[in-house]
């Protein structure tokens, strides 16, 4: 699929991309032992007697992976996905060994951009959901998107 | 430096923990390969010819690392940072190959939980620094702390 303009987005769409990534321990525990060392995310054992009573995935690592579920999705803006910033990032459900992500993106709001008119912002929710349609993070991201160039307007 | 319990916090309190991550290129190519695979994460020859015109590191590998200067910090609540969620996550400045990051975390607010009466809940600001001083992340986060133990309390 070719790359999208802001032109081409609308309030209220849905985009439900075909890819998924399955979660594997070692990958749980790899960017944990780098990035969020806690026993929780490190090993079963004292997982077991954490808040969270199993091994579960950093929020980071949800993060990150519903960052490569976005970039490997057949809905791109052209130039790349440029974030603005984040609200609103939750994580309601742990992600588990074994879970399989995919992603859902509804826009919901759109306008120009007051300081460059070749750009438009969007406003959107990107949530992650499990094997069993659980939500395992939800945000909401600001992007600027390019506006068609005038050219191809025509 | 022991754990600590929500009555060892207070409103206002600022920490700048003694802990630093350098950011090495080829960690945030690999990060972007794995994550983040845009252009101006992979390549800095394309990166050049982006909106950022050189090569930075993506913004979850910005978070991740924040994470793991929280994790090293000598500030820790008993039992683990236990994000509910942030709010506000922003990335003002880019980093760059090289950076040296560090952060500064303050309290902004504090209250008893409702439903836990054995935890607090602690709205937190945490700034990444560069080298220059430069904020390179700001989040908003909202943590959930155990409650010292009334025995403790003697």
């Amino acid at each position: 699929m070719s790359e999208q303009y802001f032109e081409d987005f609308a309030v209220g769409q849905v985009f439900k991309p075909s890819v998924s990534v399955r979660v594997a321990k070692d990958e749980i525990i790899a960017f944990a032992k780098k990035f969020d060392p806690q026993p929780f995310h490190l090993d079963e054992d004292a997982a077991r007697k954490s808040i969270f009573g199993r091994l579960v995935a950093s929020g980071w690592h949800t993060a990150a992976l519903t960052m490569s579920l976005i970039a490997r999705s057949e809905y791109r803006p052209v130039g790349g996905t440029v974030g603005l910033g984040f609200d609103g990032l939750r994580w309601p459900t742990p992600v588990l060994p074994g879970d399989e992500l995919r992603i859902e993106t509804e826009v919901l709001e759109m306008r120009p951009s007051k300081s460059r008119p070749d750009r438009g912002l969007m406003k959107m929710r990107t949530r992650t959901l499990n094997q069993h349609g659980q939500v395992v993070q939800e945000v909401i991201g600001n992007a600027m998107v390019p506006r068609r160039p005038a050219a191809a307007k025509i």
